[in-house]
């Protein structure tokens, strides 16, 4: 028997696609994102009392990855792309249903006209469609002694470094503050394919309404531009 | 737009319905539950590395609820039945999509003959349908600091005493032991509805293959008697 959702809400966000998303939530804490709940679910009753909470649950839909279908094994970055492990002892996106589950810390409720959270570290692709929103318990949900085999602790981060030209076409950006922050977050994750280590190879990450280019060499990723969209 | 949805695995579990389950997952750590996964998703290749694991999300269906429909406002157990909240601020089980989430210990995964997950602290109902199956990251999702308004902590316990001929029943009962620690665990955390606080009231849980019938007077659940199903 199946089961058909409808989406509550929908997240605006400003990473535009799945490159460059951080692989968790938390690992970008900069990112900045809104739930815009949708019609009938819109209403400040639905929310109430949600502002006691500090994070959020979201079960959302991996949209852009949908119909792709699932495979039973698949290669989780961490183990640095060539080790395969089973699609439910991983957070891929390709699941046999492509839902998703994010935490995310909740700065505030707007219920002015609609109802918006406003939420961060959250690792969602603008546009995403959101199931469910619950509050997270801390009594039943943190299990600090959780043992988490490939991916017990954060990865390894770049370091970043800006050329002259990149800042500043920086400063002409919009969101240049947030930007700059953001890039320098999800750079440090190295959003690079595991199976990729050219240094010469130049990638592109859309933020906001920018494409950041940069290129990664001797744990170093380096800006080089940004492209307004 | 809609998604629609197929299970991937089914619960085996010893709540035969909803009431007495307890309100979160963990409360009731006897509740020993086995996750069945369903063709075409019982392969072992599916599961693989999922043991270095010690928790496990399960995202699944509130199906004796689903065609219930939902409100804006619902009033949780926690708050005494009597103080509203919105539902997305809640646990609650009648949502605009009847998705559930829970948070289980891993003890086994057996992958002769299909595959099956042996996992204990689930507040889920025997042929719960499951949606994905997703590893606990603690690194991301152990936020021991989170503010968690009114569920802040572990709901008060009530005494558990046995009567004579209940414990004589018990002795006969199929699963004597489980089901002996699962009512004490079950009924310490008072499954009545919070608007009923009649002393004289007779209620039963249904667990494994029996009726447990008891009533709740002075912070103490009284076991009554054993019925066989």
């Amino acid at each position: 028997m199946d089961y058909t959702f409808t989406p509550v809400a929908l997240v605006r966000s400003p990473f535009r696609d799945k490159f460059g998303v951080p692989r968790q939530p938390s690992l970008a804490p900069s990112a900045r994102q809104t739930v815009e709940l949708l019609p009938p679910f819109d209403q400040p009753d639905a929310v109430r009392g949600l502002d006691a909470f500090s994070h959020l649950w979201l079960q959302f839909v991996f949209h852009q990855t949908a119909e792709r279908g699932w495979q039973p094994l698949v290669r989780p970055p961490r183990l640095g792309g060539n080790r395969k492990v089973g699609v439910f002892a991983s957070r891929a996106t390709h699941r046999p249903n492509p839902l998703g589950l994010s935490l995310v810390r909740l700065h505030a409720v707007d219920t002015e006209n609609g109802v918006r959270l406003h939420v961060s570290g959250a690792d969602l692709v603008d546009g995403t469609p959101v199931l469910d929103i619950k509050p997270y318990i801390p009594f039943v949900e943190a299990v600090s002694d959780a043992r988490a085999g490939f991916v017990d602790g954060p990865p390894p981060r770049l370091a970043v470094r800006w050329q002259p030209k990149a800042l500043q076409q920086l400063a002409l950006a919009g969101h240049a503050k947030d930007l700059e922050q953001l890039a320098e977050e999800v750079l440090a994750q190295d959003p690079r394919p595991a199976y990729q280590q050219d240094p010469d190879r130049v990638y592109g990450v859309r933020l906001y309404d920018c494409d950041v280019r940069f290129r990664v060499a001797d744990g170093c990723a380096e800006v080089l531009e940004i492209v307004a969209l």
